[in-house]
Parts: C-alpha cells; structure tokens; sequence
C-alpha cells in the first residue's frame, strides 16, 4: 500500500503555506488524510521549508502509530488526529485536511484570548458568524496530554456549530488552526483566516466599539458563495 | 461586432490590480463601458489571476444579459451596470471603468462604517473632499436585489457631490469601489484609495481627534491637479 | 555650459526613491544644486519613474526659470527653489540636495499637525532632537503663492535649529522634505525619516505618553556619528 | 594562526541578517567567538552589506584590540565583548554569537521602555518569561563609557535569569540585542524576536490589559523544545 500522491499533496500544501508568507521557519504544519486507508499525512517536526523533500512527509494513522517515514511528525499531529476523529463525529467527514500556523494577526487575536467578529462581508464570505477562540486550557488538560487536548478545546467551540460552515478557530493563547476538503484548502483557508484577522485588527483599532456585521448581509454574502442556491464562481 | 479590444483592455486592467497587490485570491475586479455599444467587459466570477486568459473576460450588456463570453459574469455585475446607468443620469457618462476590492485598509474603513476625513493633501489631490460611506443596507434593498441595491447605495452618496470630483466610496460593512475614465484608470484610484485609507487609519489611531485638513488647502491641491486651471503634470 | 552630471545624478536620485518603495506612482521628486552655476536639476512633473529618462530631468535657475529641458519641472520647484536660497542665508551652503515625498508614516505624522519626538537612539543617529512640523498655512499664504510658501513655512522652523542638524521636517496637513549633501544624500534621509516616523508611531500607539529619550544620550549618539569627535564608521 | 573560518562565519551570518529584512542601510551587527583563541570576529563599522567582504570582517580580542582586520569594528564592539565575558561568568561559556539590530517592532518596545509580556505560546516556544528591558542609563555611565555600559546595563538584567533561557533584550530607548550559540543562532533569535515584538505590539493595542499566558502553558511549550525531556524536532 503506497502512500505517494497523498505526500504529494501534503508536501504541496506545505510548501505553498510557505509561499503565502505565513510561516516564520519551521512555524506551521499541514496534514491531510486518506479515509479509506486510515492515515494522515503530515509535515515533519522543525523541519526547515528550504530543505523538505517529498519523502520527509510522515504518514501515522489516527492513534499516532508512525506508518510510513523515517522522520518524527509534527510535534501538533495528536490535535490534527483529534480533528480528524471528532469531524467524522461532529458529522463532517468530508474534511479532509488541517492547518496549522502562527500567522501573525490571527495568534494575536489568539493571545488576547477572544472571538475574532464577523464585522464585514469578507469575514461572511468564508466563515458564518465569528471565528471562535477556545478557552485557556486547564492545568489538568496540560498535564494529561497537550497536544490531544488542544484538539479538544477546540472541537469543544463546535457543539453548536459547523466546522464545515466555519473552517477556523484560534486556541486561546496560542495560534490558529483551519481546515477544509483537503490540505491545499486548508491553507486556503490560513490564508484566508490571516487576512479577516487583519482586518478586524484594523477596525476594531479604528474604533473599539464597532459592531458586527447585521445578520441579513452576513447570511447574503455567506448563501451566496455557498449551499445549493450558490451563485458565485463558475459551475 | 467585435469587443476584442474592451476585452483586452478590461484583462490589462484586472491583472493590474493583482499586481498592485490589491487583492487576495479572487476578491476584486474591473470593468469597462463601451457607451457606443451599450455594452460593458467585466472580470469572470471565482477565476483565478493566474489562469485567467483575455477569452474568459464576459460582456454583458447594461441589463446584465450576457453578450459575449462562455462564463459567468462578477457576482457584482449588476452592481457595475448600476454605477454605469447612473453616472450617466448624474452628468457624468465620461466614467468609464469601475473597479470593486477588497483591499485591506479601505475595507477597514467601510466595516467601522464612516466615511475617510480628508487629513491631508495626498488625500486632497485625488479626491475632494471626504470619501463617502454609504448607509447600510436595508433587510428589504437585501432581499430585493442585493447587487443592484449595492449600486443604489452607491449613486444615493452622490446626490449632492460629483462622482467625478470624489471617484471612490466605500460600502457599509463591505468594502471599496473606484471609477475613472476606464478600467485601467479606475485600478489607478483604487491603488490611490488604499494609500489614503492606510494614512487616514494611521492618523487617527495616533490621534483620535485628528482635524479635516483646512478647506482652503483642499481646494489649492485639488484644483492644482484638476480642473482647467491646472498646472500639475506634462500638457 | 553642460548639465549633464548634474541630470544624471538627480535622475539616480530619483530612481533610489522609487527603489526604496518610497512614492506610490509620481508622488516624490528630488533635486540637487550646482552652487557655482546657480542651478538646480529636478524631475519634470507627473512622469512615471518608470519611462522617465536622464533627459526629462528639468534644469532650473534659483527664481525657477528653465535653463535647460524640454519639460515642465516639478510643481514643487518653488519650494526646492526657496530652500536652497535660504539654507545659504541660514549658513548652510552645504545642503546640495532636496527631496520630497508622501511616505506613509511621515506623512501620517505630518497630517495629525505635530512634531515627530525623538524616542530613541535610531532617531538621535540622524535628527538632532525632535523633527520639527510646520504651522499649518494661512489662507494669504495659499492665495499668495502656494509652494514658495511651503518653503517659507519650512525654514520657518529652523530659525533656532540647523536644517544639517535636523536634515528633515514634516509640513502639516501634507507631508514630508527632507535634504542632505546631494540628492543621494536628501533621499537617504528620506529613507530614514520613513523609519523613524514608523517606530514612533509604534511607540505612541502602544503607549501613549512615553517620554522623549534624555538628552544624554540624544547627545551621545548623534555626536559619535556627527561632528569632530564622531567615532562611527570608516575614516 | 588564522581566522579565515570565523570571520565566513560571522561575514555569512551578517548578510542573513540583511536578507531576513531586519537592518535599515547599516543598522546591525553580528559577532561570534572564538574562545580558544580568545577572539570575537564582528562587522566592520557602517559598511553597507552591498559591498561587504569577508576580508572586511574585524578581529578583535576581548579587550577590543584588533587582532586582524584593516577596518574599524562596529562601534557596537565594547558592548559585545563585555557580553561574552559576562556570559563566561553567568555561566554561559556556550553563548558563541551576539547580533544587534534597530528591528522596528522591538525598538519600538525598547523605545516605550517596558518589557515585553509573553503573551503567547509563539513567545513562549523561544523565551522562557518576558523580554526583559533595561534600565535607562545614568549621566555618569554614558561619559564614562557608553557602549561598555550598554553591556552592564544588558547583563544587570540576568543576575536572576539565565541568558540562554532568555536569549534577547532589549535596551531602553535604543534597540534589541540577541544571542544564540553562534552567530548564525544570534541572527535567528533576532528574527524571532521582531516577530515576538510585532505580535505583542498587535496583542497590546487590539487589549491594552491582556493577561500573560499562564505559567502551565509557558513551561509545557518552553520544556517541550528546550532541555532533556525536550520533543520537538528531529534531534
């Protein structure tokens, strides 16, 4: 059973976090994963963008069991595993790839540990409603296991939402994660997610008390580029 | 009839405003009028810069009825067929091109919904006077046609002001158009709107109670620039 | 009698300007003098950095007349005019060269209306004390003559202060000047004065009542770079 | 007895610390040590990185007498060496290389005279608590020797911290210096730390009272990339 074009893809995705310019070194990671086989593919731990190659991808399955690489996964693949798991119960099996970065206005709406608001129609475009930040994380929770409860803290802000209808979160003090069908939209997400952080930084800076956009152009801009009445793009 | 020069021109113009740094992934495009033939050229919805051809630019006529071309016009069409219709009724069927982005300080802007003060002369050589930001939208306008009602918006800023004399507004909760001559004259302003957006948030976040700038210096810089007194480039 | 050094280093001048990201499309000029002859070379006005050529570079005497060039000089001649004649009456023969420019972080500085503290040694390296910003002008001023007025407002704060000490200054409502031993040397101070004027805004902004940096080191660093006893670089 | 391979070294490490954007003209300086031989190899002083060649880096010895090198060491030099001797007797014979910049996030931070908070796990990953700020300098330290003092004034801010666990400081009212076990190490940890600076700043103004991470969360990061049970990585 080969692995190949599944650490194609998680090699591009990567690479292509790297081009977006949100990365700082070795600050992000990308996974995807192949659900028929049971394995995720994901990026190797401090290893620097310059120097990756194809065969440095790791492939574990969803208990963390290395399958097929010479090299340790990411240092974050138990809360992308935890993702993954959770989608399948949260009734959203068609994610199929996670992200992981520090860009830099999104870990700064992380570090002041709040929701990112839905205040225009570019947020709306992607996400429905605000982008959610977890809660800070328990010393029990850092004790048991920090990398698996990261994942639940943030499956924890999705009880009562989608994660396909809002494909990013922030972890309270520390980065974002985003995800969608598979790694390359993953980082088309970060991507994304970067810049509605940007620009909630600049209008909340502008002026603090700036309300969030009114739900009737939030559920517009949100139906139109999604669901069956869709009317943006080609297709 | 042929529209392959609109449509080369309307190209140049879009891949301008991506090299202009204006825009991320899809969000923007431009449009051209020819007023001889009724018609306009408008960017493909949901293409990408880097794939898109000359072949896929859409003609549609000031009805929105596609013209010429095999795909999707902008989801924002009407919105430009709008602004096309009603310059003409304001006096002022010398614009030619429009452009719509989503580019981050003049989005700032329009989701704290107010207008951009004139602080200062480099905002004074382009527009006269502050840059509008329309009202938000109705529950009703939003149900009714949000495209066209974005261009109903739009016009309703310049019952009073020449579009000529302030060519760029903002959109409540959504983000900037530009118009000037034609589309390549257009992306010009809406290079010019950033920069004076980028300033005017600088300004204010250094000092909240930041004055306009004195009407008679407005006057001097724009007038030095426009208008048949003027003496500022080569003629 | 022949320009032509003198052209071809105002037009590299120029081309630096625009290579350090300092103008967005026209908005800079810089000059240089040549004492002996009683000239000054400037860029002709509105030209592109990128079509223009050693040849559109304008050859102008002290009271603005063409001595030599096909096209109009910059709208801002007169003020370049006048700081020359006032730098020698203000004992600085020695300042060669002037530049002018809409940088983004001066020229926020320059529309709050308000000196540019000096916060830190980056700035005592280069501007001996605060970077002065003119009153704002009369509306006699703008009748009389705008741009001989400009410069009027210039030299206007350094009556008390060495324009070689302090190589920049910000106009009110509009943006900054900057100058040095030749044009070259003007644009590097453009370049600084953009630095400067960056970290300042950094610094009020995050705290909003942060000190000056203490005369002694303002002192220590500006003479260990300025002066007889400067000990810092090659020599 | 020769330094060809120290001053590559230091030349190499100089030149990444341009090409990561973190200098202006000539602003920073990198060094590293020699121990064994009991010499420092650092930049000569305000020569452009253009133009720069190895041959152009300066040897000196502790006491700051040049060992080999045609040119002036950086004025900087007595701060570095007072660095690497204090080090030795902090206990940190293993810290190999010193950078200093003017990044423009953390002088803006050095300028405001505070330290910065560790707000997040970004920070936390590289520094283990806040990014201590010295003390202003008396009138008596700059006369008798500023850049000696400079060094005091760093190396006063570790008698109860270790410099390896916080390798950066930052000088009030002037800029950053960093340190890492070569100069290679210093430069990353000068990245690094703008990077740290700029999320803070964007932290700090988005909410001006924003906790510290709590210290669960600090140790696991900090632990899980530094010291024997550390995780990250390859290894």
């Amino acid at each position: 059973m080969s692995y190949t074009e599944l650490k194609r893809e998680v090699f591009e995705a990567n690479m292509e976090l790297n081009r977006r310019n949100l990365v700082v070194y070795t600050w992000g990671n990308v996974s995807q994963i192949d659900r028929a086989k049971g394995v995720i593919a994901i990026k190797p731990s401090g290893v620097a963008y310059e120097v990756m190659t194809v065969d440095d991808i790791v492939v574990v399955d969803l208990e963390n069991k290395i399958v097929e690489g010479k090299m340790r996964p990411s240092s974050d693949t138990k809360t992308h595993t935890h993702l993954y798991r959770h989608f399948e119960t949260l009734g959203c099996p068609e994610i199929g790839g996670v992200t992981h970065t520090h860009s830099t206005y999104a870990t700064a709406w992380a570090q002041t540990q709040q929701a990112i608001p839905c205040y225009g129609t570019t947020h709306a475009d992607y996400a429905y409603g605000e982008i959610p930040c977890t809660a800070v994380m328990s010393d029990e929770q850092i004790e048991r296991d920090y990398e698996e409860e990261t994942g639940v803290q943030i499956t924890d802000c999705f009880k009562d939402r989608s994660p396909v209808e809002v494909p990013m979160v922030i972890v309270a003090g520390h980065a974002p994660f985003t995800w969608g069908k598979n790694g390359a939209d993953a980082v088309y997400h970060a991507v994304i997610l970067e810049e509605i952080a940007r620009m909630a930084y600049l209008t909340k800076t502008l002026q603090q008390n700036t309300p969030p956009l009114k739900q009737g152009i939030v559920d517009k801009h949100y139906l139109r580029k999604h669901g069956k009445n869709a009317y943006y793009g080609q297709k």
